[in-house]
């Protein structure tokens, strides 16, 4: 993620002074503001205040938050996942990280767990980077192969993203943003449709945000405008992230990417959703009635 | 339409001091104002400004604008219509109130000319009345069909309506409110789920003022929820207005609608459009590229 031209990331570890670092979300695009998650609590706040959001970033920040509890009191890990895993009802990846960080960590003596808990929250910030950029790189490959299909009779490729699945919502890169960080790379003209995302409006405080850093020709739009622009043809593909997947290929994310993913369908637009393997949930089989939806007034 | 207890209009003529009278709907709902309409430009400014807006009160009002020119130069009936026509592109019943006006005073002697314009008016508003009335008496009959179906497993009505198009977008009545009004008239235990309508928050000020005067409960919610909504079961069936439709039934209706449309058409959910026979442009085919929208930043 670029942010006044530098290079950062959502979440990071400082190992000269021993702190895990986030940027505030709820601040932004008004005020850039890192915070440190002192302990388990701060963590447990930060997730639950979104703070920090995004499926992958959440799972991320849990494992540190294992580590930042372990170090406080080695004999914690059962107490820690408990109380993470109640922050956010939706985000899968919560669950799975806590789930690893339980497997690996439980019959490890307490003299090492608390390392070892640092060393895994490390891996899993790396494995995140690595996977979303490699995310990008796939998604680019069809942005540019569209663009070759279309750039004889237009001069730009227009996408259209809901919500913010950016850098924001990962350590780094994001799911549906690293696809359009990628496809800018290679130079493809883009111009991205940016979806307010009510009640929250993460589409117009996080995602305009991120592509103004990045300097990607961007235009935000109130969520009921997409399917006029997909009508009008001024949409060329979509792509989102997931909350939650399901085996059957249900996706749950924010509230309004279902009307979208109809109006594409029904202009005969392609929609991408763009997500990491820990956003499935292999044990259920559909998403309408399984998956839990956190309602917030 | 009851404001505060008691009968109102949106627009009405007062004979003792031949002036005509609109409410301010940029100040809903925090401020409840009349303004009085002094002259051909100020009914010009009241609808440019959505003062007044709804197809069938743009249309009455500009009948009486006519008059209100004509009051001032028995001349200026060319001018006039010119200068309304302008005002908004979308809704078809200002070009059909003007070409009604025309057609009833340019061959009337100047000297009689004013006081037609002003009959003119006063029955374009009491037919816009009673054409909303029988909408709401009809749309009730579906109601009501729907609710006897459903009674049985459920305690109150779910009734989806996006923007507004209540008595405030007419004279009186409403469109898809009249159906609300006249069902909740029933006494089918009814509940609305108001749609925000972004970017002007219609149904957020509009709608939910006019429910709540009406003492009809309903819940207001960002335009994104109504897909889930439906998915959930929670939506019996969409009513909403139009701003114009063509001759083989395309409705075109405030940004947002379309995708509301999609989700119900997914979920088995009937969606009606309450209209009057004046916002039908029979001189277009299709919808999607034939009507002109208005895009306001």
């Amino acid at each position: 993620m670029i942010i006044g031209g530098e290079h950062m990331q959502s979440i990071w570890y400082d190992v000269g002074t021993d702190q895990v670092h986030i940027v505030d979300q709820t601040r932004l695009p008004h005020e850039f503001q890192v915070l440190t998650l002192a302990n388990m609590e701060a963590a447990c706040h930060a997730i639950e205040s979104m703070q920090v959001r995004g499926a992958p970033l959440i799972g991320v920040t849990a494992a540190y938050a294992v580590y930042l509890a372990l170090r406080e009191d080695a004999q914690s890990l059962d107490h820690a996942c408990a109380a993470l895993a109640a922050t956010r009802p939706t985000a899968v990846n919560l669950q799975w990280a806590l789930d690893r960080c339980r497997a690996a960590l439980q019959s490890v003596a307490p003299e090492s767990r608390v390392l070892q808990a640092l060393e895994l929250a490390q891996l899993m910030e790396k494995e995140d980077i690595a996977i979303c950029e490699a995310i990008g790189d796939h998604g680019a490959d069809l942005v540019e192969s569209l663009w070759q299909e279309k750039r004889s009779s237009q001069d730009r490729l227009n996408i259209l993203t809901h919500c913010n699945a950016g850098a924001l919502a990962t350590v780094d890169w994001g799911t549906a943003l690293s696809v359009v960080y990628k496809s800018a790379e290679r130079d493809i003209p883009l111009h991205v449709w940016v979806d307010e995302t009510r009640p929250r409006n993460q589409g117009a405080a996080l995602t305009c945000w991120e592509l103004a850093q990045a300097d990607i020709p961007h235009s935000l739009i109130v969520d009921n405008a997409g399917g006029h622009l997909m009508q009008a043809g001024l949409v060329d593909l979509c792509v989102v992230g997931s909350d939650r997947t399901t085996r059957n290929g249900d996706v749950c994310n924010k509230i309004g990417t279902y009307l979208k993913a109809l109006a594409a369908f029904d202009n005969q637009i392609p929609f991408y959703v763009a997500l990491p393997l820990s956003s499935i949930d292999f044990a259920l089989d559909a998403g309408v009635n399984q998956i839990p939806i956190e309602e917030r007034a």
